[in-house]
């Protein structure tokens, strides 16, 4: 695919600077650009490149002052990075366009299965599944019975769904992510041993959700485990049973969702975060890194840190304090020393 | 599959109070329950529901008093938990009664493979594997060669297994859990550059052991990985190569256990534990979340907490001064002004 | 297979004590010993092993004095550790050493393929895919359109690798991983909504890596994330969007890299490491097991601890009176008390 500066300036509404018929066929960072590219100016960090890249073309603000000579042809438009992420979207969007159930996919003749959708080698599709309209299921994807998946989803490579649960529209769940896999519940206290709370509930993850890779979502022990519309999670994510993510909620990488916890709209978790079980999460809470939520949180868009959380600014006072407690313990020393002098 | 009040009630032997024509085809929490369901009331704090849920039928103790009518009918029984999970354990085992062989499962002919199995599609046994009578192997899965698997345990969809690893019986392997991946070793002193240590054991998992979805179980350098009898892990859990978990042992989700470790019998570590290679973990030890252990633990059925981790409740006492660093720290302030004055 | 012990001895350029016509079919550890396997001894710990081993041949040091009788044939040389990985070595080569394109597997008439692969059954190799000589596809993986495989790489059952993906030579990724994922970034001041920024970047992964089981090494946004030559990856290892990690440097186990961070040479880091986006870590840091790294790191060679992470020597200064915090309080409550008395 090769385009011109001319078409690329008429997609994006532009103004161009420079020779209107150079050509790119890739995109690029303004520091690696290279001759037949194009890459974009928003970051004023970034400002010293505009002089130097070898980029082809370079979208740029309309009220940015030029200081020197630049060789590339320039696109002016109102955002640079509004109109550089709309070139990448369509970028995208050619590049995972793919279509056709391929002869190697299987596909139970007890499916339902929408128009224009995309199975590729070595999937399944099994028993009253429903599939939707232009779906995306690549290799080696398992969607198991009865599962039902909406209209325009994208399951990447080697994607296994359970039985009896649901997918929204608009969702991409990334390789290797397990959905409706048992929670993890026993009962000690019976008199065979310790045995197995039949896990028969199911996971319902609503429109327009992401989900990393080689993330694990529990089924509910009876009712389902939430995701709601909007919900963004990273990689490597363990979500229990019965839990509940609340709208537009983002979780970043390897973070940990005991059973049966309420987590509010808006969150947003740092890495490697833990929350225990059964508590509720008020909306807009931000939790850093590495942190442990034991308690519920009550009180919208608070940030808490530490493993037990609590306010973080206060932890991170508190941690000032810990980084000098050697010198800390040395004054009381001292103090002692001279209560006894 | 729908059933009668009078005929769960014959499985349960209960008492009915109500119709026992009423039929129900699901399985409901009682605060959710809907008509043709059935549903079960056992934790004091969700009585009220008894006398609002639209459930059809619900297990209730024998010895619980009404104090206002109720619509559904009700089934009496000594213990309404055990009873509703018995139902739950039925109705798993019907939905999950799978047998057969696809004929895009790959069955290598020099595998041994036991009666009334289930292979399902684009499933891999390969050379020398010997599989168990009942086992059911869902679709993806991979058996390397030389695998033993026992009877009546279930790989579900996508599960990974290298050679020469055993499986016992009775048990239950989630969706992405490998099994048998080279242990992390390297010689970095050799003088060819950083070397890698070949990891020729295997992983030994006992009977009635389950292992949650995307799991990473290394195989042993030498001699053997093993997970002993009754084991249960959650989600995401690595445990590297010639580790060894003591029967009953629980580790929740994220937990990870380096090299050479030994972990005792009914422990029970909550999520993201670490423990560092080459420690002896003494029998009924108790890890609370996201704690890090660096050194063996000898006396049996102590609680730790803290990274790294210590006595739980002397953590617990520490940390709330650490809370109130700030505080402790302006006290010394105030004593050493105080000296000086 | 079956060696005797004077075969192996011309192996190792060994001189053989005993009986050299005795043969091995496997090797142990000397204190797990059977007769025919071959064990050995290098760590003076394990010298009692010697004397009691039933194993039928021990590789042992040059000058290493018997003290009492031995029955194991005995094979001398210089360094019976890098032996006896040598015999490993040659053993896993052995048993590694498949080849052969299943009629099951995929590969499609656009992808290039070198000479001598094995693919295993329902692997996928998709269009344009460049596969070099000697490269091990385990069954049901997939090879993405457009990614490049080096030589002599092996990719266990189930890897993922997405388009555009470059695999470099002698690699090794097992099962579970997955590569070229898309970045978890969101554009949340986007007028529809939180939006996706497309992720069109690549992976790129330099000669001689190792990749444990179960990771997920996201896509660059533009351009690449890059794990250079001789870098060893753990299992369950998080990877953003962009990173870059040095040469040779080693991450064990559940470690979390955010995007855009960059790693130096020679770097180690122990299990459930967290590392904040946009950093710059110098070369030959190490950080111990759970730590966060909030800030980057200019001087070369220092060992960090704790979240936030800081010099490791003041961490376990300052933990030691983190744990005696209640003993130090109690302290200023007396001085307190004596101030006013």
């Amino acid at each position: 695919m090769e385009f011109s500066a001319q078409q690329i300036s008429g997609i994006l509404g532009g103004q161009i600077e420079g020779n209107p018929d150079v050509k790119i066929s890739k995109l690029s960072k303004i520091e690696q650009g290279e001759p037949g590219s194009i890459s974009f100016l928003a970051n004023p960090l970034y400002t010293q490149y505009i002089y130097t890249t070898t980029a082809s073309i370079v979208i740029i603000s309309k009220d940015f002052v030029l200081t020197a000579p630049v060789t590339a042809t320039l696109i002016r438009v109102d955002n640079a990075g509004n109109a550089f992420a709309k070139l990448l979207e369509m970028y995208n969007q050619v590049k995972l366009n793919k279509s056709g159930i391929s002869p190697q996919a299987y596909i139970s003749p007890k499916a339902t299965v929408g128009s224009n959708i995309y199975a590729g080698e070595f999937a399944v599709i099994s028993d009253s599944a429903q599939i939707g309209n232009n779906v995306k299921i690549y290799p080696q994807v398992y969607v198991g019975e009865n599962v039902t998946v909406g209209d325009n989803t994208t399951l990447f490579a080697g994607v296994k769904i359970y039985s009896d649960c649901v997918i929204g529209k608009d969702c991409i769940i990334h390789s290797g992510t397990v959905i409706g896999s048992d929670g993890f519940r026993f009962a000690p206290e019976n008199e065979e041993g310790n045995r197995k709370i039949p896990q028969i509930g199911n996971v319902i993850i609503e429109d327009d959700v992401e989900i990393g890779a080689n993330c694990a979502i529990d089924r509910a022990t009876l009712g389902s485990t939430i995701l709601r519309k909007g919900v963004k999670f990273d990689n490597l994510i363990h979500i229990a049973h019965n839990v509940e993510v609340g709208e537009n909620s983002y979780l970043a990488a390897c973070n940990v969702v005991a059973g049966s916890t309420k987590i509010g709209k808006n969150c947003m978790f740092s890495g490697q975060v833990g929350i225990v079980g059964h508590l509720n999460i008020a909306d807009n809470t931000i939790i850093t890194a590495q942190s442990g939520i034991s308690k519920s949180i009550t009180k919208k868009g608070e940030v808490y840190m530490g493993s037990p959380a609590f306010d973080a600014n206060k932890y991170r006072k508190a941690y000032i304090h810990f980084r000098n407690l050697d010198a800390l313990a040395q004054r009381v020393d001292k103090l002692e020393k001279q209560g006894k002098g």
